[in-house]
């Protein structure tokens, strides 16, 4: 029996059983069966070195010793595992540890909410309270954008296949060019043009939301300096800021939060992905308390209270306690964007451009397929890495933050082998 | 120091650094720490009956021994704990069991949706997808559903303070009464009046959602003559047929679908809260093959691969592999019925009427805020209860379905005393 | 040549030259010259009574000597025949007249608007203000009305085939039951029940919007009884009541307003149709004081200012300087009714349902087609007639309300023929 | 009694009767009497030169003879003054003319639809039938467009006052810069950028609804060049295109239709104000024959066949029937250049600049409300005239295409005392 039949035989559940929606299983299709650190390792005992880390849920790596211990413990101890909002301990060990380790030293100021555990119940439960203090509908978000699967999230989404699956029209915002979107043209610029003419056809909004790196949708990292002048724009008409850190937050830049070097202070963050630090769902909405007008149980769920989020989210704030974690990250992003230049470079025929920061970096190809071509035969040489952008144009490098030098260079290695294989 | 000011110290990182909205917390002013079973205990050691259970997440109750043995083995055993739609060993064996346990004996062909790991996920999906199959815009849904907070599934749910939540106002849907909405009225001749006129102002819909039993909007239990006769409306006119069986489903109605008494064979089925066991965040969709029409990653998620979720599932399933649990659920429902019943005949102060089926049932007591306030005193004696409805006014007993007997009156008990005081 | 072909050359130009959406003209596929009273020519010389009347814009009849002479006087003069909303002399005449005649001895409080000269102008203008003063965006309106074309009135207009040609879904608006839409229902008991439950679904309204006789929904009068019920459902909300008196209103019913026998007192009133009194486009919304809170301009249009309108309208306002023209309304409504209760009495197979008030009135007749085949019968023989309802199932009456007795009396036999020759 | 009082009293009828939405007679408050080509005259007997023309309704001038003649002849003769869209001899000559005249000669090929006599019939008309055609909901408007006030036209209406008015949020719209926007961008190539990109949040629209030049919205002009290209984005990516030609049609810019130097073939027209002759409620829909695809009725309304007007505009087209009378139009719009040119030269504290083409010309002026002090100061003098733009910052011209260049230089010298009197 050939190995091709063998793994179609190996995925027979998932084709026979799941909805044709599944995605990831289709490029990489195997069954993976454990994983540490930056390393994953399928049923037949095949290694993989992940450059994808969970799509950024991750970032401290594949079942983290402390937190594996912590959670063996919290069960054998009969923890509570499921609270919707009420007091546990887990809860209040990780809003005191969020509030020491990161708040305070970083002189920020927000109300925490728990808006239920995915990265799109983080928006919606943003644009509502941004749209409830200000009473205005209109939210204002940026080509290319992501922020998620539900009905209010999608609205402010750009990607036009993701946004018809709404199936119904999509309102109440407005989309605007990211930084750089039109070359030369200065898009915050423009944005104001529209904000001053009363005449635009753009209503005041509510809000501007925004990636400060977009993942999903091409690794388009904005410049500190057109953050700030967004801020300005912001506090000039009065409109709220929200950051939607679920992707480019947690380290992933290098900074705790992604807007740190741009110095801004925005009035709401979206945090989930990593923040529960081993991969369990968990998000999180910081509101800073004067806008934090919520009725009790006006926006709810049913699993706002996964305390064995709480407990490993707990334990991954420890690693921002220094300066440490934040400067080995930095490192490897060198390393990372030495190597990209140097692919692009050495590779010509890719006609590639270097995107991203931190550990949140990419190479956009110029050629249909040619960034999906890449990716599939890297995880044939066991490499873990998607494609990113609205036409899949973009290879995506998402590694653990965790991971060692070697890990990296190993990966990067798989890379170039898989680059060449494709070009020839 | 009185136990107020204590009580007060206890929760103050909850109210100070947690948003507004929380609510149980509020309630159930304490910190909770460890469960099993049926009860919960808070950090002085007081010990609770819950009849709660998670707004229904937990209905095989807390920390059961063999799920916490697996958790424990497969964190050990450095399992993937996330894994978004990727193959994983827990996920292909949670769906070859639900397939095995649940649809075949069921004579049930759906394909299986991973949407995101919340109720509201669900819901999202489940509109979307019947939207793209018929190309139709409107849902029609019921007085008193509660479908979740996005803003897909807030624009199906009824309650108005909730819908005003959202800051914009919610479209593409159309609310009909429910089962015994109007004394003495035919809620289904009044829908299909609007259906079969052409000049009625409502327009062929997508699909009709509903809730067998609606769980937030007041335990209101749909006869199952009423179901269907909504199915045969939905085939009549070629509307898809979406049971939200989030809150009624796994059993909580003594089936593992709440609409199995019925007879009927819905379109999609929504299922979260406790189909993932223990209390993890899980959703699944299903989806008639027919209209299973989503293209790869046209919805999607971060945490749509909980793998520990998946490991409890599939212990959870295991109980439904013959009628015993189902019997069980049902010998108890019937006394709490008796009980119910036995307390609205005791005490006509109440002004009560019984409500709901299974272990889905409540007590709705006709004056303003009695209900909150059994609830407050029975929290004091050592019971969690919570309120239902769109006013407060229905006392909820959602206790796990694996309580003992005697677990089932005791917390009957406190119950009765609590009524007592409130009523004294 | 056949008269066929003939009449296939005369309709040439329409055919060719119009877009497909022209409707009347091909029901009654002449070319009219001339008008006077009840009666129109054709360009052979045909004569045809008039039991439509302009969709009910030439309530006054055609050409009234003393409007043809006010207007030729105004022509030959150069009076302004386009102002806007500047001041002019028949605007400052039929604003006097209006109050002296209408406003006052109804002892009615009214601010004048002239939004734009046609129905959906006025209802579009109502639906605005009543959003803007309640700061609310929900309009209930009822199965079955029909408010004009343009997006807004639209909204809150039931035909589903007018609603399609919308190309976007229809927001804003809920469907309420008319009057006896559901046999043996009370529809306000059903409103009322959606309007106190927190929890249904509907959002309180700004407005109820409602014709007393829905004149494109199939002539459906609502009791008076009814309407003081829905006023008084208003006042105890504090809902605003709009009449969409623009077909039914202007004496079509017998007195002016055609809820001056329900004794109520509505926020707002549409007036279009015969307002102009010789079938000129105009239009006027009339509004409480207290809730005329336009800012100047904020609804304008181009036609607001159609003096010729004005000088006719004027005119036609001196009818109702007496009770004289209500009480002759009155007696050819009974002529009729009994006309219309003869006829179904003596042709069973009509299956009829006599409908309506005033010279509002119809014959429902159950069976596909035969209300259009009557119609089509009866131009042949020279009378006017048209069909109404969501399936074209009403033969509507619409005569002048100046109509001759006699008049009334040769169209009712010519009516009475073609029932006979489309039976036989 | 001073005069200010006497004029009080004079405006005391509309005053108190008509609603506050009132604007023009705010601005002039007197009460028009008579008028005729170029003038107007108050009760009080004064004249006015008008340089305002109905906004462009009245492009023949006041009380053209020949149509006065015609209309007074078809009213003596028992015209048919009212026929929705039966065929009438005046609507049959309308259409053969427009045909023989407008559209072969100019190689045009469209459907004529009659929408409702106003501005936003037929622009709510256009987009209808651009949604159904295509499937899709968007349209792409401009910013500072103006194209009614009903809920669809709003909603492509830039002017944030008019769309606050509507009381809901409008939908279905994007709002991309007009030409000249933002100062050296390309909005063109800003626009193409959206398109392109799958994923700019922007939908692929239905169609590009546009103004050649902007008449509520400042006197903007595009230049042809930008028109073409904007023709070939649609043929590109196969949109609709929808010129609203209501207040640049009809030869306010010097050709019949606005768009003719261009060379480009609009998919559909919308054509208003002056298409009726003599200033009465008139409007047509042009739309090419392969997107005439409505069906019988689906869009209607009772005031399309307002046969005086047909009278008026059948008389009106005659003057096409040659170049001569575009000739003497753009002979008159030099003038008028070269006045405005010579004004801001020798008024620099005007910080005028010049705007727009053919009769339909402006002075931008840089300062608060000094354009509304001019236009007041000009009332006075005897000058009808009014203001343009999101700030009223522009004076707009709009004087009757009839006008003799004596009328427009005695209103030119008036212009000019009235600017000196402001800056003085």
């Amino acid at each position: 029996m050939t190995t091709a039949v063998l793994d179609n035989q190996k995925m027979k559940t998932f084709e026979e059983m799941e909805s044709a929606v599944r995605s990831y299983s289709r490029g990489w299709p195997t069954i993976f069966e454990k994983a540490k650190g930056y390393k994953l390792w399928d049923i037949d005992g095949k290694e993989y070195i992940d450059f994808f880390a969970g799509a950024g849920a991750l970032s401290y790596g594949h079942n983290d010793d402390v937190m594996q211990e912590k959670l063996i413990e919290y069960i054998k101890n009969d923890g509570v595992i499921h609270s919707l909002d009420m007091g546990t301990t887990p809860r209040k060990e990780f809003l005191e540890s969020f509030k020491e380790i990161i708040l305070t030293p970083r002189k920020l100021d927000y109300k925490i909410m728990f808006p239920g555990p995915t990265g799109t119940n983080t928006v919606e439960s943003a644009l509502k309270i941004a749209r409830k203090v200000t009473g205005r509908d209109t939210v204002i978000s940026f080509t290319n954008a992501f922020h998620g699967m539900t009905i209010g999230s999608l609205s402010v989404t750009g990607n036009s296949f993701k946004r018809q699956g709404a199936g119904v029209p999509l309102h109440h915002s407005v989309a605007m060019p990211f930084d750089d979107y039109v070359e030369d043209y200065d898009s915050i610029a423009y944005l104001e043009r529209f904000l001053e003419d009363s005449g635009s056809g753009v209503a005041l909004p509510a809000a501007i939301i925004l990636e400060t790196v977009q993942g999903e949708g091409g690794i388009n990292a904005a410049r500190m300096e057109w953050l700030k002048r967004v801020e300005e724009v912001c506090r000039k008409w009065d409109i709220l800021l929200i950051v939607d850190d679920v992707q480019a937050g947690c380290g992933r830049t290098g900074t705790f939060f992604s807007f740190e070097p741009a110095g801004i202070n925005p009035d709401i963050v979206c945090l989930s992905k990593s923040i529960g630090g081993i991969g369990l769902p968990m998000a999180i909405t910081l509101i800073k308390p004067e806008y934090d007008q919520w009725g009790p149980g006006e926006h709810n769920g049913t699993f706002r209270g996964n305390n064995m989020a709480f407990i490993a989210a707990t334990e991954a704030l420890n690693r921002w306690k220094t300066d440490e974690f934040g400067k080995e990250i930095m490192k490897k992003a060198d390393i990372l964007r030495d190597a990209i230049e140097s692919l692009i470079e050495a590779y010509p025929a890719l006609n590639g451009e270097a995107r991203g920061r931190g550990l949140m970096q990419g190479i956009a190809v110029h050629k249909d397929d040619l960034a999906n071509e890449i990716c599939a035969a890297a995880f044939k040489r066991g490499l873990i890495v998607e494609t990113s952008g609205p036409k899949d144009e973009v290879v995506k490098f998402l590694p653990p933050l965790t991971i060692e030098e070697a890990g990296l260079k190993d990966g990067l290695a798989i890379l170039e082998e898989s680059i060449k294989e494709v070009l020839a």
